[in-house]
């Protein structure tokens, strides 16, 4: 009952890790887009597993194709539907779990809700049902980027357990995050990053850590007051994705030990318009663009799925030791970065479209 | 544009600082529940400010009316129209900031969104339009405790600037937590927090922290998949609120340093039910609830309008300064106790009423 | 649970007969309109009863007053907030109905619904809850008309019982409408119905009748393919209305006995732009606006409170005899013509503020 | 933007004649109700072109496939992704279209509001967006029928032309209906029909009827007050299907001709509940269903293609002749059968979760 997102640029999802197919639609894309597969492949092709040692080796191609909305390679302005195959299906891997539930998974609260339980778990909480946002992120940013010329959106691995990298926001791209596999642009803090997961992994364990997320070139004015807030939409956006465990915009948890006097971005001239000359605000006051970048920082929890035995219980209430031996990532920063990316993407998207009748 | 919130129990506000009143719609309540204002008005006392010598002087009664929606105490399933006048307007003390943006404040974002500004800045962004969620959330608040009697939304300051409380959830109660005037019930934090907010009230200055809020009592599977999880709505919820600038649930941000052997909450068995041994979930899993009691804070930056003049710029990019001569609060944290109780309520009796039809 | 209406253009209305207010909460309204509580009142005026001998001879003034969303006589752009005092409260006259259902009323639905009954019946299907739509279509249409000079919204009464009106669309106006009590066009028709009504009137039964209404001055490209064409969203807004149990476009019924070789409109160039030589379709074809007028008629059924004893039964299934001792108008129809109106200027600008972004 | 209905049971629907697929997500239909492809497929059929001689001979086999939300043969509460691919795309027929707007038809419309043209004309205006609808409308009245025993929705055709049927609701079943190609069961109408329909076929013309639709064992307490009233749902569902002009419920315009005295509903016991002796509300009072049958009847216009040439005029105004090439029912109005009792399935099963909470 809650599979859509957006008030005009809108996606719908569907799809769990052992049906026939996951997708979307995307219902309110502008007409006149030029889009084929190709402007979706490559942000699918960042989130799929087993792109490095450091994901899960599931290979899955997740090959999109789009059913509707476009002809001769433009939009019409009709709904896109969007669907990639289920194709590496493998459900004995799961056969314990169909007993116990998993903890810090969704199985029991997934039962709980509907008194019935997909054979893989929780099954829309798979991190599968993200392909959808994937592909539907990619034509929000696509849009946008016809639309403001200078816009980017680049997020990338801020931490992995307690290893904190230093980046500057300056000549931060894609092609740099990806330079490294767990997509850290500070170098040294990538290679210890690396070296973490490797032990985690070889330890049958898994690590958390954060995403931090810049947008630039986001023109101001962008966003509603009061409920649907620009971080508010962006905050309910990083929440819904699978293991988020918080979000801060700008200064946020840090800036709470700051005092007015040093938090406040006062305003300077800055190439023809009224900027800041912090940015503590992170680009949004009030629920509203400012014109300045869009930075939030989000917590991912370290995976629940994990190969050490644990000591938990049945839905009996007995006790009992659960072993996952399913396929499974150590860590899954890397893959959220993409993610992450899609979906401030279609929060943008909504934006500018709800702020097309400004008065 | 934005003004709504919640898909079946939903609050729709209205209202500016300097308008005739200020309220709202509260569409979707069940009906048969008691209610006067005699339920509305003690959060609404809780959210004014003037009560203590660490908030603003203003006074204002804060008075609500229903006007619509229940007969002889009793709802009747049709809309709760809701109004609190506006008394104590002083637009002449706004004047400096009608000329200059207030730095960190949505006075400069409004007006690119608007292309106009009330005389008092972002109208909508003041702590005055809380007003119509405090009542709303009373509403919430009221109803989801004739359903589930353990239930209990309790909020409370866990830090100011760098001071941080202990406090167990243990024996919490909004008893407890208004014994102090800042609203935390670890009394040796309390009264070194006490002591921050008056000094920096004395240097015209002004501070930040965090609240903590705990809901017991929730019933398992609540929440939906996807985008509108549980801790996603809890999210949008809070960072809609003005001056919040993050986010987190459960383990929140330490959480991204655990590894997932510790930080998994096994299941155990629980007075009859299986609840979790840990809960650094946070009493959310995959979106959906899972019995375990709510746990989540939120940051909240320094007040924007403070008494210290602010080196800043005209919207026409001239060097500036500004002094603020309005009433303000240093500290904010203790009003805010309430309003996230009440935004926690209407997240909640939202989540239950969708989850009304389960299979 | 239904008491908004838009998708931008928002609409939230609340309020009985027999509270302290009803009134609405019109949200998305773009900024800097000139409104002030005289853009409103006069269609409110229209609206309310006793205007003449054929009407209620309940006299309620029904001032509106803004609470918020302006300044200085221009909206904001933030919530415009309407009340309308309730004065003329006779609960007295009820005292039959609160235990026997009136026959085609809503008491015992909503009974069934709520499990509760308001005192005066189904208080929300009160032709009052009709005076937050008007306040919020006068705020439509007074937008509307800044943005399309030559956009006109006239309804006129077309039919009353078996008196069938001859209304030329040229030179249609309200003022013209407002000529005859009855607001028909059609002087000889208008004389027919007011004898009628007034028979109807001595014989304490009531008629029903039809509503015409012309909408020119439309742009083409308005309304949104499948769910939310224009015509469903004007369906959907006309059924919504209190006694109105039939909605037809352009040719309507009447088209349904035409071949396709009639009914089909050819197009022709007109002024510059593509037109239509004939406009069966009533200006919209596939969902969308084409630039020719937007004609639609509705069906009004005969008032269901009247003065005759009625058979029927109570709660508990007894035969008893009904006498409504109340106030009652013995034919809507000429009330009914600024609320079409006003739902159709709330649909219209939805539609426009949806169109913003064409591609 | 506009291709989700629904408020808690929401269909989304996707697909033009000539891209991959249509199709579908239903989302919040409930969990545990068994599901495969074999409930949905006979609507489908019902639905398709080709079955018989009064039908357009294009045989779709319109097969459809589940991608996602059950497991099993039952559904998890997830969204059910549907599709169904498109396979008799013959594009070269629709060459003239590609120049000509075709009149009455959406080609123009379409044009002025995306500024952009699908090869085949108003691609989601075409019938074949009804698909999505009908699959989605197969689930939801499945669902209705194992909460509601008695529960049918059974539509007709009640008039070709000029030819109107007589039929009464007693012993009215699916199977009666289809004993005639053309969906009547008055026998003695339906062959007059079938006669007018195969000589405007002959004549290269087409005709248009009405649809009557009967839904019985309603519950009482169905649907909203104010905007979201159960007949404004149904006329929004009705209105927003191609070629469809008007929708009336109960007495419709034949009730704008009677007297209130004669119109009124008087309620007597009914088998141990409270019904009425007649039914000129058609089921339902102020918004909200009383337990008797819900009766709605709408108008279908005759099909805009025709194979008879037409006098219009070319995107530039030119006068030009257009003569249909493509294949195309003559009368499309048995083919709406299945379509109008699918929207209205959805309608119903909305209504339902949305009382879920009575109180």
């Amino acid at each position: 009952m809650s599979s859509t997102f957006g008030t005009l640029f809108k996606v719908t999802t569907f799809g769990e890790s052992h049906g026939k197919a996951v997708g979307a639609i995307v219902d309110g894309c502008p007409s006149r887009l030029p889009l084929t597969e190709a402007d979706i492949q490559p942000q699918l092709d960042r989130r799929r597993p087993g792109q490095s040692s450091l994901t899960t080796p599931r290979d899955e191609a997740d090959a999109v194709t789009i059913l509707s909305g476009t002809e001769n390679g433009v939009t019409l302005g009709t709904p896109i539907g969007l669907a990639v195959k289920n194709r590496d299906q493998r459900p004995g891997d799961y056969g314990e779990m169909a007993v116990l539930p998993r903890p810090s998974h969704a199985d029991y609260s997934y039962l709980m809700k509907y008194g019935i339980k997909a054979s893989s778990g929780g099954g829309r909480s798979s991190a599968r049902e993200t392909i959808g946002r994937v592909a539907a992120g990619a034509i929000a940013e696509k849009w946008l980027k016809t639309h403001f010329s200078d816009l980017s959106i680049t997020a990338y691995v801020s931490s992995v357990s307690e290893i904190a990298a230093e980046v500057s926001a300056e000549g931060l791209s894609r092609a740099l995050v990806d330079a490294t596999p767990v997509r850290c642009p500070d170098a040294d803090a990538a290679r210890k990053m690396i070296a973490a997961i490797e032990q985690a992994r070889d330890e049958k364990d898994s690590l958390g850590g954060t995403v931090t997320c810049i947008c630039r070139g986001i023109p101001s004015g962008l966003g509603e007051p009061v409920f649907d807030k620009l971080e508010a939409k962006l905050a309910q956006a990083m929440l819904s994705l699978p293991a988020v465990k918080g979000f801060e915009i700008g200064s946020g948890f840090a800036g709470t030990r700051m005092r007015g006097s040093q938090h406040n971005d006062a305003f300077i001239q800055k190439n023809g318009r009224l900027g800041t000359k912090t940015n503590y605000s992170g680009g949004i006051q009030g629920g509203i663009s400012n014109g300045e970048p869009i930075v939030f920082r989000i917590a991912v929890k370290p995976v629940a799925t994990i190969g050490l035995p644990q000591e938990t219980a049945g839905l009996d209430g007995r006790p009992a030791v659960l072993e996952a031996k399913g396929r499974h990532d150590p860590c899954v920063l890397p893959r959220v970065v993409p993610i992450v990316e899609s979906m401030a993407a279609l929060v943008l998207a909504d934006a500018v479209l709800r702020q097309a009748y400004r008065c």
